[in-house]
């Protein structure tokens, strides 16, 4: 499948490299042509590996992914154009947090709003799917560096792509299972704000390779 | 010894009712003198089980739980009187939840701010530790209802506070392993805003009687 990847940070390049070796050909897409970072990706990703500005990935995905950081998406997504992501699954795992103020940081959107709803209410004939912001990109991707039955979140307004979406995650190694959908978009609040909570366990924990595990009784 | 548990509703009647089984004696508080919710648990409670207004209460207890509503608390714990909170463990369970909006109800504190630090701030002298918000309240005082290690966070500026507090955690069934201290009261911010994923899960689950373990890598 032709995939973008909106984004040349970590998260980016974690998803970007993973989709490759699954063998999807991949467009890393960045703000400026000739991006630094997206170039030395593309080189040393191998066959299948490309990159451009944020519109010319979008117009070459069939699914698209954003990777960018959350303060900065809406821009990203605008700049990749409407038309663009008309009618493609996009998957948002990205986090809106605000470290201008230091830490901790807080969370651009969020109580009556979330990153997740404000693309899909922006960008309403692209196919949101909010998911795997609740683990770092390590974890995204090999999700077997955590023991245990721990779980990734898919919330959307979009049945049919949240399917998709899950077979994606599958593909990374995450079972049917281990993928809990939480309902429509609005959704993705919840998701965004487990966030403060994540940074707080990161801190006691030292490590980001963590996840919660789902326990349900009677 | 001797517990104010301040608030009537269902939080408060499960927290009192497990204490007073345990043996302590307990004052179950109210806005109002001759609340029928409080008289009708303390004649049913059995021995030890007494109930008066939240200043009576906070005054008996050597240990104070807040049980009230999120968004009533700091009113409830004004009445309660700031002498009467003064040098004792605090233990915030209450959630800030706003359903005058409709569902699903946003948190009257976020983001850069929590119910838990707004006790702390206003209440200097009072040693609080927020715990137990993350779990309905049978899940409080019954962990075993869900089965795994399944765990109940902790925060809370006073190392002392959050030690006893975990000591009576372990009488209601949470073993020192499963009690997880996230450090200062400011880590409230983030236990209070797991609760709209939470909701969402309760949806998705269609029982209350869950909770997450954590699953921590390498």
């Amino acid at each position: 499948m032709r995939i973008a990847v909106l984004g040349t940070g970590m998260v980016g390049q974690a998803l970007a490299t993973k989709l490759v070796s699954l063998g999807h050909e991949v467009m890393m897409g960045s703000r400026c042509a000739r991006n630094e970072k997206a170039i030395a990706w593309a080189d040393q990703a191998g066959e299948g590996a490309t990159e451009g500005e944020f519109g010319d990935a979008a117009a070459f995905g069939e699914l698209v992914l954003n990777c960018t950081a959350g303060t900065a998406s809406l821009d990203a997504l605008r700049a990749a154009g409407e038309d663009n992501l008309a009618d493609k699954v996009l998957v948002d795992v990205a986090n809106p947090l605000d470290f201008s103020q230091g830490m901790p940081p807080t969370l651009e959107f969020c109580n009556d709003d979330s990153l997740g709803e404000r693309i899909q209410a922006e960008f309403p004939r692209a196919r949101v799917v909010k998911t795997l912001n609740t683990v770092n990109c390590e974890v995204m991707v090999e999700p077997a560096r955590v023991p245990g039955e721990h779980v990734a979140f898919l919330s959307g307004d979009d049945e049919t792509a949240k399917g998709e979406v899950a077979e994606l995650l599958e593909s990374f190694g995450w079972p049917p299972g281990r993928t809990v959908d939480l309902g429509g978009i609005r959704a993705a609040r919840g998701m965004e704000m487990y966030l403060p909570l994540w940074l707080s366990l990161y801190g006691r924990l030292g490590t980001g390779d963590f996840n919660v595990s789902l326990e349900v009784g009677g």
